[in-house]
């Protein structure tokens, strides 16, 4: 990602932001000891906080927990406050009943019961197998350790311990100067770690994402800048078009970069329509992005991150549509995966994404090769589209000549590594 | 299939029924001698014809003439009449824009030439490479041969020339007695070839079937039958979600069990609320779902032919959107080519299907093991469940406790050799 606004932290994640401490460790989801498998991420005071979820009819425990200890807003928008977030690799508590929801409570009261606070200010979170009913003994024997042992160097380890199939932590971070918006003399952060993509591992299922923040956003508006947020950045990432039973993310906004007092933090807070609250909102934009793009690469079995955009579109959801439709054709993700600069495939998407449309108005470049004209082939070098294959990310432009609308969505391409991650698990 | 009430023709195809002669030959479209490239489906008079066609805005060519000459319908409604259909395969005409419109009305033209017809009552089908001009040469060179060659034994060469990454052709044909419908000493005749499911070859695209019968149907009805057959047969399967440019499925009736004569023909026609039309209807169906059952279990790269049965739903989109999301997830897939009983794979996908239900109110058999029962697991036996995996046809029935509609979807594992066929043809 391009950008000249803000300052990327070396290292940084979701400890960046001040007025937040991290750990994770191996408490006992996973049977491998050196594995770690419970990660929280605490705020010093109560933090501000926002979540966005699921739309799985199937969606597990923790997501009905976390949805319900976030209900200071209207049904269906989820707001409020917490003190930390309590997350577990290894078992989904999803498809689990009763039990696995009384099982997710009883962890946030527990987490509640270690730091002081009331079990409604934990939010919880789970990535693993589905259909299995998860035990809260590991959480009773590890919460207290976990949250003593909470530190600003916590960060990696918290992302560490949410991986599943991930080949690598995700996190991210970035800092912005108060100067030009009204804050002279403040440094605001935002910053995250995040996991999966698609339902990632073999059983296993989940995208997570925590991000924190220490500038001073109410919970309304941080709901609100992290909806936007997620819908340009985790909402257009596909690896597989298997939305997960487990999907969670959740914005922790702390203050802490105003001041230590709780007055100090509301008197301070960054009014929705100001300059302030706008940079806030790209900076959390950038984050997500960022994370995103980065989980899209790391899917299952990828060798190359896709990126397909899409203009000319007669409304946004068509947008969305085209370019969706051709991040999850097989037949792309395949062509790609073989280096097949195959633009008769990408067409052969679009044209059934229902998207409205003329065939005869869409132009398509791949890697900056014009490859299709007014919805005909156009001469191109086959060596040339061969070498720039080589690129460890690919580009598709589509434009298809039907009006104004864009859009962009990552993707991964589709290889016999993700057949054998997901197929060869039993035989 | 089960089926008690219609005779099934050993050996059976599309020339089965009285009335049609066909042939298969290598006309030139594809490089090598030996592969037959080049079908013609010919009625020995003037048939009645119903054409269903590909719902994509990147349609091919002779989609667009094929509609255009089934134009006696109301607009989108295809039927008309018809004295052949010339099929070729390794190009699929399509984004070709003007030039291959006009090389598509050019092999109709041709066509009705060689055997003394209107060229409006031509029917063309191309399957192969999208995004290539297809040379009409062949056709004039070829046609002429393959009309005088076409026989009562032609069905099979006719099969097998418009395979592309079949690895068998498809074939099947039916009749039935007349006594009991009040056509007392007449027999009738359904029978079909198709080819391909998804868009099956590097490159490639396209589903075709061309349906005949000599039962007496006239146009109207039959496009309604046919239509309501492809709803439940090849609309049904799936191998790898992307609808391809070229989709034809086309059927023709001659009247023949009836008589000779033109006016035998119209006096004998199945009235649409007939029981002779109804049985007609059911041995069309019949046909259609035993070819598209082919056609799913000879997907690219499958092992094993994938039955998802969804009852339960509350209405019937909801039905095909929680079968079709099961069938098309590459992690449903890949866990049946793993041999992995993993259910929770399956509740993932029924969830994010938008169908309306209750987790809690879901049930899951596989195999005819239960393993779901009101949103959670059960126990069952994964040795016996292992066991029931040899087998080539594997079964999921779900009940989404929400009403009372129902579907059946076919589709095929998804498997290395999917990627291999389309991955790896460059590399």
């Amino acid at each position: 990602m391009q950008n000249n606004e803000f300052t990327v932290i070396e290292g940084g994640g979701v400890c960046s932001a001040a007025g937040f401490v991290a750990h994770g460790m191996h408490a006992g989801f996973r049977p491998q000891p050196e594995r770690l498998d419970m990660a929280v991420v605490l705020a010093n005071t109560l933090a501000q906080a926002a979540g966005v979820f699921t739309q799985n009819v199937f969606c597990a425990a923790p997501v009905q927990v976390s949805r319900a200890h976030l209900n200071a807003g209207p049904v269906g928008v989820n707001y409020g406050t917490a003190r930390a977030i309590v997350i577990n690799s290894g078992n989904a508590n999803a498809a689990t009943g009763a039990t696995g929801f009384a099982t997710a409570e009883e962890t946030a009261q527990i987490a509640a019961t270690c730091i002081g606070c009331e079990a409604s200010d934990i939010l919880v979170a789970s990535t693993g197998v589905i259909g299995q009913q998860l035990d809260v003994t590991p959480f009773r024997q590890a919460l207290p350790e976990a949250f003593s042992a909470a530190s600003r160097d916590g960060g990696a380890k918290a992302a560490r311990a949410i991986m599943t199939t991930d080949t690598h932590p995700k996190e991210f971070a970035v800092k912005f100067d108060g100067e030009d918006i009204g804050y002279p003399g403040k440094t605001f952060t935002v910053g995250g770690m995040s996991k999966g993509s698609g339902m990632i591992m073999p059983n296993m299922a989940t995208m997570i994402a925590v991000l924190t923040t220490d500038a001073p956003v109410a919970a309304p508006d941080l709901h609100a800048a992290l909806k936007r947020a997620v819908d340009v950045s985790f909402n257009k990432i596909t690896v597989d078009s298997d939305t997960s039973t487990n999907d969670t993310c959740v914005a922790l906004a702390s203050g802490k970069a105003c001041g230590v007092s709780a007055d100090e933090i509301e008197a301070a807070t960054f009014a929705p329509a100001s300059d302030a609250f706008a940079k806030f909102e790209r900076a959390l934009q950038f984050v997500c992005q960022t994370l995103a793009r980065d989980m899209a690469r790391d899917g299952e079995g990828a060798t190359k991150l896709v990126t397909v955009n899409v203009e000319g579109a007669a409304t946004e959801a068509d947008a969305d549509a085209a370019a969706r439709t051709v991040a999850n054709s097989p037949l792309v993700k395949t062509a790609i995966f073989g280096h097949d600069c195959n633009w008769g495939r990408i067409a052969g998407a679009l044209g059934r994404s229902g998207a409205t449309f003329d065939q005869l108005s869409v132009d398509i470049d791949i890697m900056g090769l014009a490859v299709c004209r007014g919805g005909m082939t156009v001469e191109f070098s086959e060596e040339e589209a061969l070498a720039r294959f080589e690129d460890p990310e690919i580009v598709i432009d589509i434009n298809l000549g039907a009006g104004t609308h864009s859009t962009t969505i990552w993707t991964c391409d589709f290889t016999h590594d993700y057949v054998t991650i997901n197929g060869d698990y039993r035989t």
